[in-house]
């Protein structure tokens, strides 16, 4: 610019699809490959998988900011991890580059991702690119429609309380659990009183190479990691 | 084969995204240029949706099959349509074709595609490939994250009974409701009832070049068409 200040640059949040690396649109390729800066969610020590799934696609002289974050973590210290991500994104925002935040499944449902929009959606121009959400992709692996008609559906996390999932459950015709991990057994057992488990099926990393489909039953309760989701359907399937 | 027969084809039920034309995957992308057969759903006379979202990516020397079908329709005719539908898919795939089956947004997520599944499931393979859903594309485009942590997250159908909105809404943090067209008035009255109509935002026709986004009291109730949804979050913000 003409007084010497360079005019500052823009943030995106970019949904990169469930873990299928072909399930990236052309949107958030494009401009994942245009950005000079790229961040994203890793664990606190090792390879972010958001990263990990776009890998083929990257041009190789990206400033990489990694937010390294335990993934069952206690909220004040995220809260500090967010603020420094967002100083340093801001950073190079102010300095007029773009920097593609990495999201895996789609940046807004349920994703960290919109903590960092809350922190910098004030100060610097943030578009979000929408990508397919693990909702999606978990019934297209298991070949079950969500809901259909006047169907109402229900995403709850599996942290909820046990009254709070049977209540829940009881009113609604179709239903995701997700972020199981420890809380798989929970679960099951009120799906078990509902007399809802027949109806439903348990996938994990759904669309990954380790993809892993099992009516409940067959789960190991101990073994059940965060990503991976329980789809119900009232009526058995959707279409019926 | 050694006996004359041909091996039948596959068919593949392929989310295309909520309208912008880059917000296909690559998957979808590959597998819709590579089938000799499309099918889609349209409308009684005219134009596809979903056909026009990728129509720049079609060879165009693909066999097509027009799913005509009107946008609101009783349910009998309706079964009709996708008898004769699947019969014209069947018959591609007992050649030995591949059919691409073109579906806006994603094909499970109270997509008419399920009602082809549930009829050639069982005679041919199917492999659906999840698309971009009309629920994260309005949350990106109204900049509104959908749910965080314990969140409850309902999509709710605008031609759900006034009480039955009104009982899911004031159980949940967080809901979608969608197709609205003439039911918005009633879903409108509903939120004001419940004090969330401050919270809540409509956007129609999400990622397209008309996309709309109003606050609820700016929306005329009599021009609201059935691509469109509101979303609300009981805290204003999921992220807070």
């Amino acid at each position: 610019m003409a007084d010497g200040s360079v005019a500052p640059g823009k943030v995106y949040g970019l949904g990169v699809g469930p873990g299928d690396p072909e399930l990236i649109t052309l949107k958030s390729l494009r401009l994942l490959r245009a950005c000079p800066v790229l961040a994203y969610p890793a664990p606190e020590t090792g390879d972010s998988l958001a990263r990990a799934i776009v890998a083929e696609h990257l041009p190789g002289d990206q400033v990489e900011i990694p937010i390294r974050m335990p993934l069952e973590v206690a909220r004040f210290p995220a809260q500090a991890v967010y603020d420094k991500a967002a100083e340093e994104i801001g950073a190079q925002v102010a300095q007029g580059r773009d920097v593609a935040v990495l999201c895996q499944g789609d940046p807004f449902f349920y994703g960290s991702f919109m903590y960092l929009f809350g922190r910098l959606a004030e100060t610097c121009p943030v578009q979000v690119v929408p990508g397919v959400s693990s909702l999606t992709a978990c019934a297209a692996a298991l070949g079950a429609p969500l809901a259909a008609r006047n169907d109402i559906l229900a995403v709850l996390p599996g942290p909820l309380p046990e009254d709070a999932l049977a209540k829940a459950l009881s009113t609604v015709e179709a239903a995701a659990i997700i972020k199981l991990g420890r809380h798989f057994g929970k679960v099951r057992r009120v799906l078990e009183s509902l007399g809802l488990a027949e109806n439903a099926r348990y996938v994990a990393h759904a669309t990954m190479t380790d993809q892993t489909i099992l009516p409940l039953a067959a789960v190991e309760a101990d073994e059940v990691p965060y990503f991976s989701m329980i789809l119900v359907h009232r009526r058995g399937s959707a279409w019926q």
